[in-house]
């Protein structure tokens, strides 16, 4: 863990990504650090940076140390695997007693329940800090959509955060906490990772229970994890996955990695769209080159994928919204972010014609891609082609988001996985990130492969205990 | 194989379900019969009976002779699975050069290409006599709904034949054929053989190909077969069911009984409705009575199974006929059966919220329904609470076909496999039958607890065979 973007020296904007939550743990263990000294580095860090539209709401100092010292004091505490390990959580997840607001305060309202899969990271000894801005109502991959202070990516440049979870991401960037707990819709919880120099990891739907969220499309809905390194986005996962009979979605977790070459698609390079940024182009290809030489390559076609992405943003799916905030719409709609108004009435044009019609050329989407699968485990894409000020955004809201949805809006249809792993810069410094997309259940495949891109130890570890198994 | 109702003697009218396909088989191998005495006796059996209403259109009589001799001389024919077998095809389906009908001459069409699942009965040896009638565009339970003749059940009484697989139902009924290809998207393959004492079985959707059907509701159409026997309905599924890419619903079949005793679940007796027919409650209870001493009894509460059929039959999935149908019922609707077209007009007026609020509320009953899977193998309850006459239809025909779906509505929203069993007349001389529901890719289990109920040896020859596995 440095302070520099990870793999690219001499940047002097960037993500600075603080201690991994092993690090952490290590210093709570070995007595160099303590809940309560993790706590008041938080406090100081979040105090130093003022409102910079990172957090929606922060426990207040005292009681944040307070918290720290009740876990300290919780029996057994110190053997848990989170223990007094801070975090951030997307407000539009609830925590008991804390508003959850969506980014729309007139639709705010305090829960007197914490989401379950907040709750398990609670019980494993995490501390909770606060709540992270988003694009209202979880509407947008841009970070705009947002009535309190728009943040801005850490590499400076008026360049956005990206979004839905701008804050989230923001806050593991600025190395205020090791990881936040995120959304991912139609790529939410990827944008804004590849915006800041994370990683944004969007499980399989239905393995982190979405009780407790409120939904954007339901049927779409994932729990993400934002966070400075595969390993910790492990850890994380291995504690907010777990059975919840109260989510219709929930499902188990896929076999574990095999072992074995990982066999990566990567799309014929006149497929894939960079907007015109030659620098995010050149940096995308020479980072393939870097992959060609790692991996198992198989040249595979975008064009069932982008065009599940079409179906996304240029069909019905956004009427889905309006189950949740239908009603809210008709009420009061003024309240509304004027461009995520424009896009919730739009939902109101489509029949349930459209709706079927739509869900049938999925179908043939998804058996269409289903035999893709057969022939790799990964595919890798960009995470997003180019970059964007908050300006540019401001001048052309829909347009802006629907090309960093590039590569994003057909995931959760097809019921992808996701992990948007960070690169490095771009030749004029701005931050490039590759996305590797696997078929349902197939997480810890993508995490391996990602973790190898990474040089984590992940992998080898990963292979050995495979190679273990095999010879039992 | 009698002429009798299985099960029951001393019934003058009921089904006269002819020789079974392992008898015909049997007949071709030994010489006693062939293809072309077979085509012979199906011939004259469906001109004595002359336009009841059956058959849409039939292969004249010479040149069903001619295809049966040119199976005959079909090189390696001998050994077919399906040698000369002769079958009927619901008029939804494609058969090449035949006009497809859906029981609307103004949408009529003739194909080019046989759907893929009877190709492979043809493949197999198997004789195509005809065509057979159906609510137009499968679009109702009670066989009514026709521009042709309107068909009656075999137990007489002016008791309707139920759709809206009408005409296969019968055509096995009667003794025309041994088995005939239906489809079932909300009962259509069960009530009509509930109504004709025949065993239909709707397998769990897109382990038969459906291209080639013109779709109704497309996500949860699916083909399905009429017999006189569990025999007979293994022996066609066996060709039937097979990969077929161009289907995007297409899955694999799922594992094969493994042996040992099947729970079943009952619903509580007070929550059973028969609609005012004591006499077929009491048949049904009677079998249950049978049922509680051979199997392992479970006692399943019915309401989210209802609760699911009410989202079918109030809600908007019959959208999705007009996915289909949207244009013919804009450009022709004088061409459509009113009550059809009544119902597709209903289809009009709900939204895409409507659909997604609809398929979010079907994902938690099918969370529900899941849950109750992990404690029974199969649920058995009637698959008609009563019946009906012509008339009785003609004069209520929304709210009657309502009452004949009752248990059949919901199992393919909830993703079940169904299979209606005769069980022999009431005591006033009407059919009943008993359904067993099964969750996805438990095939072979309903199948078998089929066999057990009719006594046939099927479940005796799967127990060894899974006994001899074990052994090995």
């Amino acid at each position: 863990m440095g302070s520099d973007v990870r793999g690219d020296q001499g940047i002097s904007r960037g993500p600075s990504i603080g201690p991994s939550i092993a690090e952490i743990l290590d210093s709570h263990a070995g007595g160099t650090g303590s809940p309560v000294k993790t706590a008041t580095r938080v406090a100081d860090a979040i105090a130093a940076r003022g409102d910079d539209g990172t957090w929606l709401s922060t426990v207040p100092r005292d009681e944040l140390l307070a918290a720290a010292a009740a876990i300290e004091s919780r029996p057994g505490a110190r053997t848990l695997p989170l223990y007094g390990v801070p975090f951030g959580v997307k407000d539009s997840i609830d925590v008991a007693g804390v508003p959850t607001t969506l980014s729309c305060p007139d639709y705010a309202y305090i829960p007197e329940t914490t989401a379950p899969a907040v709750q398990r990271l609670l019980d494993a000894g995490a501390l909770y800090v606060g709540k992270t801005n988003l694009d209202q109502f979880a509407t947008g991959l841009n970070g705009t959509r947002t009535p309190y202070t728009v943040p801005r990516s850490v590499f400076g440049g008026e360049l956005i955060s990206g979004g839905s979870s701008s804050g989230s991401a923001l806050a593991v960037a600025l190395g205020q906490v090791p990881f936040a707990v995120a959304t991912d819709t139609a790529g939410s919880g990827r944008v804004p990772a590849a915006l800041n120099g994370v990683v944004g990891f969007k499980p399989s739907r239905g393995l982190i229970s979405t009780v407790g969220l409120v939904p954007a499309c339901k049927s779409l809905d994932c729990l993400s994890v934002m966070a400075g390194c595969i390993d910790d986005v492990d850890r994380v996962f291995d504690v907010m996955a777990a059975r919840d009979d109260a989510d219709s979605w929930y499902r188990d977790r896929g076999p574990r990695y095999a072992g074995g070459p990982i066999r990566v698609g990567l799309p014929p390079v006149a497929e894939l769209e960079f907007f015109g940024d030659d620098a995010m182009r050149a940096a995308h290809l020479g980072f393939r080159e870097q992959l060609e030489r790692q991996a198992v390559i198989v040249e595979v076609s975008l064009a069932p994928f982008l065009a599940a992405g079409a179906l996304l943003y240029q069909g019905p799916w956004v009427a889905e919204r309006l189950v949740e905030f239908g009603d809210f719409l008709a009420e009061k709609p003024d309240s509304i972010h004027p461009v995520v108004r424009e896009i919730f009435r739009s939902g109101l044009t489509y029949t349930a014609v459209d709706a079927f019609a739509a869900l049938q050329k999925l179908q043939d989407l998804k058996a269409e891609v289903a035999r893709l699968w057969q022939h790799m485990d990964i595919l890798v894409v960009p995470t997003i082609g180019t970059t964007f000020t908050v300006e540019q955004v401001l001048d052309r809201p829909i347009d802006c988001n629907t090309m960093l949805g590039h590569y994003t809006h057909f995931g959760n249809l097809l019921d992808l996985l996701g992990v948007a792993v960070p690169l490095g810069v771009t030749s004029d410094g701005r931050p490039y990130s590759a996305m590797l997309l696997g078929n349902a259940l197939s997480d810890d495949t993508a995490l391996t492969l990602a973790a190898q891109i990474l040089d984590e130890p992940r992998a080898a570890a990963a292979a050995a205990d495979s190679a273990v198994k095999e010879q039992v």
